[in-house]
């Protein structure tokens, strides 16, 4: 279920199909009648997501999208939330223990959907899981966040200008997230499940690695931004729920993560005309 | 803005319009431009809507009504919630102090629409008041609710089975909750205000008023229905929010509404075919 379309095969079929439509989605939820769903639609547009009142349309649509989804005879749903419904004062945050308590509008929505679509499916018999994402990498990201900004201005050899980079975080190759959600929706488990590694990082740290693997460490400036006030200096996820109960664990630690997003940076860069 | 047309006059005009068409109510919102919207509709038949998955609808229809609303420059929303966001343990509910803890599908989706139209309202600078309404009686009640069953069943001469009524609830005539959403529209306030009486009254005794009334005491049969578990004892509201920062206070005490009430259903009967 797509707005966009890609090839067919191996065992994927895509379908086009506009997500804010109910008519639209119940009418191909009727047609493909499936059993498992993984919901990831949401407007992530970076600088404005956090305060648009387009994820006003997308709580909506997503509980439009479970809705049919049940109506069709569908049994096992995952939709994705955010690090951004948690107490960002909390540090080391835990689904079952630390408390929700989001600030933005995003994360407001986010926890709004957790909230009425577990109620909903209590009451229709339907499983849900809820994979909170913290802090993803790889490639295809959008160019203007931290990662393929830094990675971009080195190669092509611009001076990068950071944060002082001490706020620790937790960073998730794309892959890994990915196969984390699949290993989600085909477990029984129910409720949040962080999608995170477990391991803080900090900013600098990873800024560091990545001019280290390009070789241009002089192109770095640390503390010449400064950082939001509200920004948390430790954001980093409780694994255990998905290590233990889902049974994934990631296969990318950080530096080969960062290697391979180089390298798909690097190979975007040759497949472009040279400036 | 309503499902159904009325007679137009005394400066009302009515539109016909679907509620749970977003491109509808946008191209309405757009045609009449209003400054101040009081959105009530929700779906609330008796004995089905606590559970009822047409809430999710609801939900995101009135997140696409505020939002069109505001993109065609309105300045003040009235929505309106339920005694059923808050946790029914506290007793008498205040706004600011009683935590809300809805267990009910419908209470979670006042809670969301609530706490997602808030935050919304704050980053476009929307005015937004939330009337909570506790326990309704007056003309045009559902049959099936307490109240018109039992002036119903007392008019036809019926014996009347009852709880044993010992449950302290907060009724609120019809007109003056109408009153008091039109004054919190009217005033500025902003947040959640309840819309009750203040005052705390046993199901037994508006049983017992109704059946003095009507003259047929001997009809009433107390204690031969059970409560359900999760009935809570007592439910009332603190109405200081309404008060004094809304500065409403109803008119019609129980015994006048009651009286009101019961003769509107003389009425009824009167202009209905007798059996």
């Amino acid at each position: 279920l797509s707005a966009r379309t890609g090839e067919h095969g191996d065992g994927v079929r895509w379908h086009c199909v506009d997500l804010l439509r109910a008519d639209e989605v119940s009418g191909l939820m009727a047609q493909v009648a499936p059993t498992h769903l993984l919901h990831l639609a949401w407007f992530v547009k970076p600088g404005v997501y956090w305060s648009s009142p387009v994820n006003l349309a997308w709580l909506g649509a997503s509980l439009e999208i479970v809705r049919s989804f049940v109506e069709s005879g569908g049994r096992r749903a995952v939709l994705v939330g955010s690090c951004a419904e948690y107490d960002w004062l909390s540090g080391r945050c835990h689904e079952l223990s630390t408390p929700t308590r989001p600030q933005s509008l995003y994360g407001i929505c986010k926890d709004a959907l957790r909230q009425v679509a577990s109620a909903y499916a209590r009451e229709v018999g339907l499983s849900i899981g809820w994979g909170r994402l913290f802090f993803l990498y790889g490639p295809h990201e959008h160019p203007s966040r931290l990662i393929p900004s830094v990675i971009e201005g080195l190669l092509a050899g611009r001076v990068v200008e950071c944060t002082a980079g001490a706020q620790y975080r937790d960073f998730l190759h794309v892959e890994d997230a990915a196969e984390a959600l699949v290993a989600l929706l085909a477990s029984v488990v129910e409720g949040p499940v962080n999608i995170a590694t477990g391991h803080a990082v900090t900013v600098g740290e990873v800024v560091g690695r990545i001019a280290s693997e390009i070789g241009r460490v002089d192109l770095i400036r640390f503390g010449v931004k400064t950082r939001a006030e509200d920004d948390p200096p430790l954001l980093v996820a409780d694994t255990s729920r998905l290590n233990r109960e889902v049974g994934f664990v990631p296969r990318l630690d950080l530096a080969a993560g960062l290697c391979r997003t180089i390298d798909w940076w690097r190979e975007r860069r040759g497949s472009t005309p040279a400036r």
